[in-house]
């Protein structure tokens, strides 16, 4: 998994059928730092994430393995919210 | 998922059986400030975007979890036309 | 799927079992603005490609998904050859 | 599978539910020199690893081939914990 | 697949269960001139490999479509020790 924030939503009216009313949100990536670089992800949100949450996001097939993705065209998704991160380089 | 915008189109007769009759778009993807960069996928597209359409891409086996491209050689679909982008990095 | 030219080929006689019979090429992976990069993939060919083609590479677990690699331990494949680009950006 | 160092760990209270009880560790990754880079992943631990040890980390869905990560929504994983690294360029 | 050398080998005493028993090797990336660059891959050894032997790597799932490696925690195998390349570019 990575971490990365959220920075903003996506809408798209006309859109694949099994994505429907899935809430999509761009989540910017952390570098191993923990400051923002430039890649990104659109992800549905499994949390309830908000705008600014520092969140951890799964990506590839892994990110089906929930009952609300579950055979979807989804690459992305956001596990957690996180509370605190111990670093120490 | 991430966001590109569609610039193109290829055009393959001698192809894998199962590609057959799939239209296969260029889409150059955008970074998170949503500008473009030079990364791109060819993606089967499924709900008939157009060229200059600001997408959404679902990569990897994901991008089999449709009924078009189930059991197909695919790896990357266009899975949404992008109505509006919400930022506030 | 990206787009790449056929650029050569790889011999190797000590291989995976399931690997045997397969022909493989080298193709250097094209940029959006259709110029050659750094980046390759050596392919299991599946379209007669020649030397020097323009060809559509599928990669990741979606190159499993044709009769000939099934089950094979093989990550990227050539499902076309090219026969027209049409760039708009 | 790639080499990398502990570095740190990440908690979450708000989480997929199949990710309850799980330890994340921050692995910051190594190249080839073994030397530190940039890029790391955040993993579930199988081995007990430590603050510091150097680890295996296996990516992608291959991190759910294990009785702890089985259809849970994990793509990164550490298997294992570094003795020795026997290099010569 | 693609190109690398191997370089070196890591030992790991503690590791889950399911890797035991399996030879890791280091095996740097070579890009499309051939030439060595910073990426690398642990990999398992199917095809009992040297130091300093060019190498045919598969990645992701696919490495795990052998009898060794199936329902392995393993994302990266040497699936061929190559004897000749022939490139044209």
């Amino acid at each position: 998994m990575i971490v990365g924030k959220v920075v903003g939503s996506v809408w798209a009216t006309r859109k694949e059928e099994r994505l429907k009313g899935m809430k999509l949100l761009i989540v910017q990536h952390y570098n191993v730092d923990m400051t923002p670089i430039e890649d990104y992800h659109i992800c549905v949100d499994l949390v309830d994430a908000g705008l600014g949450d520092l969140v951890l996001v799964t990506r590839g097939s892994s990110a089906r393995q929930t009952t609300q993705t579950d055979k979807k065209p989804v690459d992305a998704i956001i596990v957690g919210v996180i509370d605190r991160i111990d670093l120490k380089k």
